[in-house]
């Protein structure tokens, strides 16, 4: 019914978010011991904007306003993908916890606030990703009431596909690996294809495959078919690939304030983004073609248009934010 | 069968490391990226003893022979336990990996080589780490062929729980808080009692509770009934507490040889350990109990004698292993 009405994006994402942060400070809530929880509260409960959750709700709602899937088993869509949408929160917070540490990024400031190891020190940081890395899969396994047991199981298993190696562990060894070549890396004309297709693979693995997974876990939870799974998950690719781009636009043209972490360091420090690898303006054209190429996807999808508007409106938000 | 015949030990756990060593390395020989996958190896592939991992199938072959479970669909105790006893060792390693790195314990040498940071940098045993932890879930619920699925994922949730605040990580995170206390914990006759206690609940989670795990999972997996898990899990925490003893043990009394690691270095860094607590005689008397208690405990499950002979001895070379 919601998704008949007028949809307003605002109100539906902050609906969400409030969902979300209830839900997470509830799993978060032990103290035992006491300073690994309060650090894991500290990083998590931090105030993102949870498109990483809400991508996974939204797909889940879609596929049941559409009246598709298996849901008629009493589990309504918010309550069976909420322990895997805040499961993604999580390991999202650890990835940056382990990133900004001293022998990664080592960086002290996230999301305007001193970075984890500063307040809690190294050790302590170390440990709570850990532990919200094992947390994350606790998570689901202990609170998901999915339409059958295969159906956790498979999403537990998909999560590990994104988290490790192919996923977002993988692309950051990649990352690290290419930032290390330095300026053997300079972008002419002859290798600027052979660099977008790096650049491709590395956001792919590093910030893609969270983000397919979230939009694809979802629907999974719900039964959605295996058609609808393929479009799904390649529209997550999609939003993940456009939410980089964005990211790295907003590294060169956003400011301290609004970002909440230092602006240009990227590019200070050589980093290979889409900015320097293909230009500003033809990374904000790429933008446009993968909205268009995202929508065309959810049409082909069997999910009806109305129940699609805050999939769709989340594509528009991840290319148009501005922090 | 092979229970019935005169057991050997050292037969037997030769037998299962070789398994063991075998199948982790079909499951770590991925190249993608070569060093994370390399960092992995490095310290999963190098020469352990593999008591965790062979508890596991243990567990599993004493179900077996005993003729218990529900272990009639043509799933044999190895094959059943092998992702889940090798899974552990995954775990084990990764603990090893980030206990080792600067930021923790500091530690240049592990098993007589030098640490993986040593080798790949502090950056890549990171998140080498972090992908073994989720690999380990990966593991299990991409190869187990359990009685039925809600025992993998059972599995899975108790590793989890083994693994997290309740367990390993939690326990390491106490232990760090009790050795920041330093001299103010010096052992009086007032306080030995309650050292004691802390102690106890240190190792209980940092060590007890993935050999905890370890029996008990390759028991759940085989379909035993609850009345023998819980006795088995009770096993295995004696077992636990037992080999941590038997550690600080040779924390005193071995040599880098024989010990892969520098010894007395629990005791050179005023680290509480149940020799500076106790003292090293009450210590020897306390593993004799605890070997007693063990034995007895395996008496009073549904298991069979000759069913339990790889148990028993796994207890008795916990307790008086030289390295």
């Amino acid at each position: 019914m919601r998704a008949e009405l007028a949809f307003n994006f605002e109100t539906y994402h902050a609906d969400r978010q409030k969902l979300i942060e209830k839900r997470l400070a509830q799993y978060l809530a032990s103290d035992d011991p006491s300073n690994l929880w309060e650090s894991m509260r500290y990083s998590v409960l931090s105030g993102g904007k949870r498109i990483r959750a809400t991508l996974c709700l939204a797909a889940a709602e879609a596929v049941e306003a559409s009246g598709l899937g298996q849901s008629d088993g009493g589990f309504d869509a918010l309550s069976t993908a909420l322990p895997c949408a805040c499961a993604i929160e999580m390991v999202h917070a650890m990835s940056l916890m382990h990133d900004d540490l001293p022998c990664m990024d080592d960086d002290d400031f996230r999301r305007g606030k001193p970075s984890n190891h500063k307040v809690f020190g190294e050790a302590i940081a170390l440990l709570a990703g850990d532990n919200l890395l094992v947390y994350a899969f606790e998570t689901i396994l202990a609170h998901t009431q999915a339409v059958d047991l295969s159906k956790t199981l498979l999403v537990c298993r998909e999560l590990a596909a994104a988290t490790g190696a192919r996923g977002m562990v993988g692309g950051q060894v990649l990352d690290m690996a290419l930032t290390g070549q330095g300026a053997s890396l300079a972008t002419t004309e002859q290798n600027a294809h052979q660099l977008s297709q790096i650049l491709s693979q590395i956001h792919e693995r590093k910030t893609g495959a969270l983000i397919r997974f979230s939009v694809w876990s979802g629907a999974c939870l719900m039964g959605a078919s295996d058609n609808t799974l393929v479009r799904l998950g390649r529209f997550g690719e999609i939003l993940g690939l456009s939410f980089q781009i964005a990211d790295d636009l907003l590294d060169v043209s956003g400011d301290i304030k609004t970002l909440g972490k230092t602006p240009g360091k990227d590019q200070a420090s050589g980093k290979l983004t889409w900015i320097s690898a293909y230009g500003e303006e033809a990374a904000r054209q790429k933008l446009n073609e993968l909205e268009a190429e995202g929508q065309e996807l959810l049409k082909q999808s069997e999910l009806t248009e109305s129940a699609l508007k805050p999939l769709n409106s989340l594509l528009s938000y991840a290319i148009r934010r501005t922090h």
